[in-house]
C-alpha cells in the first residue's frame, strides 16, 4: 500500500535491554516489514564494554564513540538504553539537536530531567518516545496518550515495581524475612547489587511521575512525588496483615483531587480479594480510572530484556508510521497543576505497636484515636511475655489526623518501639 | 506546536453509542484541542427516529438522509454506529468512495463483510478504524496493532461478551437459574429483547474473528469461528462446577497452532483462582500471549454508551494525528493461514450425566473413556431417588477422542438424558 521505508537505528547501550532490542529486530524484521512497511535496520551500536560485543558482529556496527551515532546523518532514530541521567541526557540532547528522533527506556532521565528534553523535542519537532520506561511490555504510555484521550482520567494506581513485588510476594508466602529474600533476589538477578532505588520506592516514584504527567497533562517530576519503600516491613507485619485478610504491596497512586495533583508511592495493604493482590512476582498492573470509562486495568511483565524490547520496537515503528505532528510527539503537559497536600489525603491505616501488657492500654490508644476523629475498624492483640503486640486497622481518615492521633497515643502509653504504620487500600 | 486542525465528523446513528459520542466530543472538546491540536466538530448526524433528536439540536445538524453526510465534501470522518450489516455496509462503502475516513463500532459488519471494506480502504487510501467494535473502552485493537508489533502473538483469549458474563456471574452467586436471570437482564437492559447473538456466542465469535485477524495477520471471518453459547448451562452445572472449584465463563480463544488458526467461542470452566474467574458483570478481559512478552492482560468495561464512545473518539483523534500511510490504516491481514481442525484441539472436559443408579455404571463409563485414552481427573456422584447424577472432569485430551468416548459411554450405559459437556481451562 505504501513504499517500504528504511528506518536506520543507532542503539546506545548493549546491555540487557539493548541486546534484546537488537535480537528482536533481527528476529521480527520480515514480519514488521510485511505488516507495517517499515524496514528496521540497526546500523550502529554504542557499547564501551568490549566483552559485550558479540564475536560475530558485522564490522563497523559496534563503536565506543557516541559521535559515530549522533553525528551519523544516516541514523534516523536513536535508541537510548544506557541508563543513568548524565551521559544519557547529553546523548539524547545531542541526538535531537542533530535532528534524530529518540526512543528511551530511561525513567529516571525523564522523571528528573524530562522537561528540558520534551521542550527540546518540541522545538526540534522530533519524537521523544518512552513506552519502555514504565511497566516494561505493558503499553501503558500509548494507551494513556492515545486511547484515554477522552476518558477524563482522574486516578492512576497500581504496582509498577517488580523487585518489591517479588520480595513481598515471597514474604506473603512465608518463604523468609525481608533481608533474606532480598539477598536471594540479588543472587537471582531480580534485585540490583544496590537495591535502594527499587526497595526505597524511588524507581516506582519516577514511573508514577511519568504516568501522572501524561494522565493529567501536567509536568510532574520526581521531586513532586512523596514516596517511601518497603525496607521497614517485617515478616510480622506481613503475617498480621494476612491474618486480617490483607496482602502487602508497594503501590503507586496518582490522583487529581480538587484540580490538584497527588502522586505518592507507599507500601500498602490490600484486601486479599483486590485484583492487585494476586499480581505476583515481577508483574506490573495499573488501573486507570476516568469519568467516561469507569475503570480499566493493564497487567503484564514489568521488566526483562525481551518484554521491554517489544515496547522499544513498538515506539520505533510508531515513529516511523506517524506524521510530523500531533500528540504522538510530545508530552502534552500543557497544564500547570498545584500539588495536593500529602497530609490532606484520606487513607485507612494498619498500625502495629508493642506495648507493655497492662490493662487500659487499648482504652488509652482508642481514646487518643477518638480525640482525633480516627475510628478503629479491626484489632488483634497478642501477648508476648511481659509485653503485648497490638495491631489495629482504622477507618479512612485524613492522614494529618491519623499521624496526630499516633503521636498522641505514643505520649499516653509507654510504647516499646515506634509504631509501624501502613496504608490500607 | 502545530496549527490546530478542524476535523468535521458525520455521525451515522444517534442511539446509545452515537449520542454518547456526540456528548463526549462536546464535553472533552477543549481538552482534546489543547492536548492534541485537533478541533473536533460533529457537523451532521443521521437519525431516522425523530424522537431521538434532542429538542435543542442546532438547526441543520440532524438529518434523515445519509446523502447529507456522505456527499458533504466538508465531512472528514464518518462515524458509523447504526449497527446491522446491510445499510451499514452501503453507508461505509459510500463514505470511503467519497474519500472519507471511517470509524465504526460495528463488529458484525467487520466480521462478516470486513474483507471488502478493508480492501476498499486500502484502495482509497482511507482509514477504517474500529476500536469500539471489540471490548468497548478496552483499547485492545490499538494495543495489538501498534504495541504488540514485535510480541510474536500466538494466543488471544478471554471474556469478550458482557451479557453472558453478567448472567453467569449471577448464576454463580446462586441468584437464580438461566431463564430467570436472562429475563431480569432483559428488563434491566443488560440483555437485548432478542438475546440470541449474545447468549448463543455469535457476538463473541464476531469479536474473536476480528481479534484473530489482527493477532495473526490473517483474514478470519465469522464463518471461520466455531462457537457455542451458554443456553444449555443449568444452575446444576454451575453448582457442581463450584463444588469442584470452578467458575463458568463464556470464553473466546484464538490460537496459532502449527501455523494454523484456531478460533473458538465456548462456555468453559475456569479454576476459581484463574484471573478471568473474578471478572464479573459486564466487564471484558483479554489475555495476549506471545513469544517475547509472555502474557499481558487488559480489562475494562466491554459495553455502555460512554465507555464505548471513548474508543470511538480515540480512533477519530488517531486518524487526525496520523499520516496517510502505515499500519494504522489497514487490517494488515497479509497472510493466508489455514484453519486448525477444531476436533484436534486439546481440552479438559466437565461432563454431567444422569444415569440409572446401579452398580457398575461408573466402571462402564470409566472403561469407555479409557478405551479412547481419556483419563478422569475428578468425580462427584450424587443419588437422586432411583437415578444418580455423575459429574466428571477429565484430563486434557484431543476433543475428537473425548467426544468418541462420550458416544461410547452413552451406548454402554442407559443415560436418562444427553450428557452436558463443558470445556475446562
Amino acid at each position: 500500500m505504501s513504499e517500504d521505508r528504511v528506518v536506520r537505528i543507532g542503539l546506545l547501550g548493549f546491555g540487557t535491554i539493548g541486546s534484546s532490542v537488537f535480537r528482536l529486530i533481527e528476529k521480527e524484521h520480515d514480519q514488521i516489514l510485511e505488516g507495517t512497511g517499515v524496514d528496521l535496520q540497526v546500523i550502529k551500536v554504542l557499547e564501551i564494554d568490549e566483552r559485550k560485543v558479540p564475536p560475530d558482529a558485522r564490522p563497523g556496527v559496534f563503536t565506543t564513540l557516541v559521535a559515530d551515532i549522533v553525528d551519523d546523518p544516516s541514523v534516523d532514530i536513536v535508541v537510548e538504553v544506557i541508563g543513568g541521567t548524565d551521559a544519557a541526557f547529553d546523548f539524547v540532547e545531542a541526538a535531537m539537536r542533530k535532528g534524530k528522533n529518540v526512543v528511551t527506556a530511561n525513567k529516571q532521565l525523564l522523571a528528573s530531567r524530562g522537561e528540558a528534553l520534551f521542550n527540546l523535542a518540541r522545538d526540534q519537532r522530533r519524537h521523544l518516545r518512552f513506552e519502555a520506561a514504565v511497566a516494561g511490555a505493558v503499553p501503558i504510555i500509548k494507551v494513556m496518550r492515545e486511547s484515554m484521550i477522552a476518558a477524563g482520567l482522574h486516578t492512576v494506581y497500581g504496582i509498577v515495581n517488580g523487585t518489591t513485588n517479588y520480595i513481598l510476594s515471597r514474604m506473603y508466602n512465608e518463604e523468609g524475612g525481608y533481608t533474606e529474600i532480598l539477598a536471594e533476589a540479588q543472587r537471582l538477578g531480580y534485585a540490583e547489587a544496590d537495591p535502594t532505588a527499587d526497595v526505597g520506592g524511588g524507581d516506582a516514584a519516577a514511573k508514577m511521575a511519568i504516568l501522572a504527567s501524561i494522565a493529567f497533562h501536567s509536568r510532574v517530576t520526581l521531586g513532586d512525588v512523596s514516596y517511601s519503600g518497603i525496607e521497614g516491613i517485617s515478616l510480622d507485619d506481613v503475617r498480621y496483615a494476612k491474618e486480617l485478610g490483607f496482602v502487602a504491596k508497594l503501590i503507586g497512586a496518582a490522583r487529581l483531587i480538587d484540580n490538584k495533583v497527588s502522586v505518592r508511592v507507599f507500601p500498602a495493604l490490600l484486601p486479599a480479594v483486590h485484583p492487585l493482590a494476586s499480581i505476583s512476582g515481577s508483574n506490573n498492573a495499573i488501573f486507570l480510572q476516568g469519568d467516561a470509562i469507569g475503570e480499566i486495568m493493564l497487567m503484564g511483565p514489568g521488566a526483562g530484556g525481551l518484554p521491554t524490547a517489544t515496547a522499544v520496537v513498538s515506539d520505533i515503528v510508531s515513529i516511523a508510521n506517524s506524521g510530523d505532528l500531533g500528540f504522538l510527539q510530545s508530552c502534552s503537559c500543557y497544564r500547570h497543576l498545584d500539588l495536593y497536600p500529602a497530609d490532606e489525603v484520606e487513607s485507612a491505616f494498619f498500625i502495629r505497636v508493642n506495648v507493655a501488657d497492662q490493662a487500659g492500654v487499648l482504652a488509652q490508644i482508642a481514646s487518643a484515636f477518638g480525640e482525633h476523629g480516627v475510628s478503629i475498624a479491626s484489632m488483634i492483640q497478642k501477648g508476648r511475655g511481659d509485653e503485648a503486640e497490638l495491631v489495629l486497622i482504622t477507618h479512612p481518615t485524613r492522614e494529618k489526623q491519623f499521624f496526630a492521633a499516633v503521636e498522641r497515643a505514643r505520649s499516653l502509653v509507654c510504647c516499646k518501639s515506634a509504631p509501624m504504620t501502613l496504608r490500607v487500600l
